[in-house]
């Protein structure tokens, strides 16, 4: 071979080389371009079908007129299982199942006082109170004792003896000035968490704590008191922020009010209930199981629409968005309706030991209950290798608002399956409006907005979508 | 000089000019840290504010429930100039007055009756109407007529000669799938204004139109109608979305549909009002002037909570919100009620002229009309320079949720300036619940979510005080 042929040759083999890299390179962009048009056409396809079509507002609707309250042990709680579970029957999904639970069952009772007696400015003053979830009753002869007012735990201590036999009144608002309405909440929610235990450890009476409402309000927030087996139950009620604000001024002019309280609380034996269960078998993995869901108790003043109907029927509506669009899921998707996160997570713990005991795969739990409100992103507990995944995806929901992916969170009821190692997901709506309603006889489904519920249960759907085509590995 | 003392004092010169670069370089990205560092404080300055002290909410409930609804001429809109004068001046700002307008006076009257007379079906049904703005009456003896469903003006077109003493009823729903819901508006509002005009072309009696909606409701929403001075004016009405529903289902089955309609609107002599303005003075460039404002008539129907009382108290507050944390700004801050934007623009149009004869230089224009919900972006229709400007700031807005930068935009009432050259941004909040409101009596205070309104004011005044700060140049 004389050298020029060689040459020839050469040249010719690099061309052909190169050519073959930049059609491999074509092929692989054409590739991932194709890929991600598949992605975004999927994901509009299941927003305009929540959007057109969605079923998440008829159910909330159904959930909160036709059953309403369902706190755990009440018969609203049983009608809830009963109406879930038909539900997702109804929708044809491949097994629908009750996992039986046991549950704490508290009662209100009829009568809730809260009386200042001596006003030296105002006489007698009635409060609008409402019963902690939890709390012992007082019983008809009720509590009269002095009040005395603090804005945390150092300021209780401090008290020491003083305290004894008092009524203490926890009044450290929630931080309008937080931008996330849930971090406000998160750094006032201990007064109504543990208030009770820690007055009753320096002797008080009872508490009463500012309501977690982030606005003057009218009406008091309810919510769970964790009690300990070593401190004596003292009764707990929560007080509007107006009429915090009315006790809190009365308290300045005049140090000796007395209050009076009476409340019919009873704790009764635990009762049984379920988780209710839905799925959708996987076609190719079926024993990666999504997980998504909600929590189907609420507290007994609330029909529960934001907290957590919204949860709930969003979990279902997942499920139903792939049966409508025929889409056939490689991994079992899975919506779990939880009971028990208001006042136990007996639920969300039943689950977990379940799925331990069984050994099952679940290779995401996603939870809903922040509200049915407009989507803002999703909170992510999980390794970075998994949220790093989530976050490439983020170009496809911005178009639909979501653009927050930069928070930790998860959610109460996937708690559980999250300490046995399952990355955690949240979704994340606006947090605006959610502490008007929370816990309160305002959490109605008239607070809900039909498309701002339907494009939550159509982000998650999308999540879902995602995670079912390309895992989190 | 030897050869390695001239090295020496080369590399000498080289090391100290490195180091004074190096020096220069720390010194810039030092200062430019700090000015974002005081940027970003004095940002959160203004969102604290707003969030423990702001008045946007306090102002908008005495507007709507003291006031309520404010149509050009009407009593209410009298009310209103003189309730925002008082406010201004109230807050004490640098100057405050009215810049008198002449506007259109279109008065409902007092009945309104849409009635389906011979349905073999149902027999006589009422329908849920209103007549649209600007409407002539029917008057006491009513039109009746035979029905005829069209979706689109091609379709009414080739009705052709049919029309002709006809009803047409428009009914093309706003489109579900657009995430923006006022996308979905723009993409059916021809049907409201101009409809009434093409269909009296053809002949027709009068026009029923879809109400601009995007759930299924029961109360109509009004809004005005364009009609021409070459084509007659025939009676417009707006029909609820269920009742629009429900006459396309009745005439799927029943071609020869009559309708009844009677209304007593009129068209009065144009009226007497005012743009209301206040000011606080450039400290340096008095001239430069930044234009913040919503407008201050609302549709007779409607306490005007979002459509725009937002807008107003949202501008006045920006203005407030600078006095309260005495920021003193380099250019002038003016806040505009503009009036009768709903059925004329007159204020608008009146406001541009004014600065244009005054030759005042406005360097920009801001509005708030699209409702008083939770903060998303600023949309904006300026030049690339002015749009890349404002786009630099966003990382300092997306703490608080503003991260829509990217769409074009405004405000009707800032259009008239805009047309002169001046840049115009609108304030861009979430859009889900906007048309569940837009123009019905359910645009109220209680559908007004304090923290949203008041976060929507600390958007505005921070972008207002950046723009003061950096000018826009």
């Amino acid at each position: 071979m004389c050298l020029c042929v060689l040459r020839l040759y050469w040249h010719l083999k690099r061309m052909i080389m190169k050519n073959v890299l930049l059609f491999l390179f074509v092929c692989l962009v054409t590739m991932a371009k194709a890929q991600i048009v598949q992605d975004s056409d999927g994901i509009k396809e299941i927003f305009d079908a929540a959007l057109k079509n969605g079923k998440s507002y008829e159910m909330l609707t159904e959930l909160c007129t036709k059953i309403g309250p369902r706190l755990s042990g009440s018969p609203g709680a049983a009608a809830a299982v009963e109406w879930s579970r038909h539900m997702m029957e109804k929708y044809d999904f491949d097994s629908v199942w009750l996992q039986p639970v046991m549950v704490p069952h508290w009662v209100r009772g009829e009568k809730e006082i809260a009386r200042v007696l001596n006003s030296k400015k105002m006489g007698m003053v009635n409060l609008t109170i409402c019963a902690l979830g939890g709390s012992p009753g007082t019983g008809p002869s009720g509590i009269s004792s002095q009040v005395i007012e603090v804005k945390n735990f150092d300021e209780l201590k401090q008290l020491g003896s003083k305290v004894q036999g008092k009524i203490i009144f926890f009044n450290r608002p929630m931080d309008p000035t937080k931008i996330s309405t849930f971090a406000a909440y998160g750094g006032a929610v201990d007064q109504r968490g543990t208030g009770a235990v820690e007055a009753a450890k320096l002797g008080a009476s009872a508490v009463i704590v500012r309501s977690m409402g982030v606005n003057l309000e009218d009406y008091p927030h309810t919510g769970g008191v964790r009690y300990s087996s070593e401190v004596k139950k003292i009764p707990a009620v929560a007080v509007s922020t107006k009429h915090a604000e009315l006790l809190s001024q009365l308290l300045k002019e005049e140090k000796d009010l007395q209050v009076y309280l009476e409340t019919h609380c009873e704790i009764l034996d635990d009762a049984p209930s379920s988780n209710v269960i839905g799925q959708i078998n996987g076609s190719e993995f079926k024993n990666e199981i999504i997980d998504i869901g909600g929590h189907l108790d609420s507290w007994d003043l609330a029909q529960g629409a934001h907290d957590d109907g919204a949860g709930v029927v969003q979990s279902i509506e997942v499920l139903r968005l792939f049966k409508q669009l025929g889409i056939k899921p490689k991994r079992t998707i899975r919506a779990v309706m939880f009971m028990n996160e208001e006042n136990g997570l007996r639920g969300g713990t039943k689950y977990a030991e379940t799925a331990k005991a069984k050994n099952e795969n679940h290779i995401v739990a996603i939870e809903s209950d922040e509200g049915g409100f407009t989507p803002r992103g999703f909170t992510m507990t999980a390794t970075d290798l998994v949220k790093n995944k989530i976050k490439s995806w983020k170009p496809l929901f911005e178009p639909y608002g979501l653009t927050d992916f930069d928070h930790p969170g998860g959610g109460a009821d996937i708690g559980p399956l999250g300490a046995l190692g399952t990355p955690m997901i949240g979704y994340l709506p606006d947090s605006q409006r959610y502490f008007d309603y929370h816990h309160t006889p305002e959490d109605t489904i008239d607070k809900v907005s039909p498309r701002e519920l339907e494009l939550g249960a159509a982000a998650m759907a999308s999540l879902v979508f995602l995670i079912d085509r390309y895992s989190l590995k």
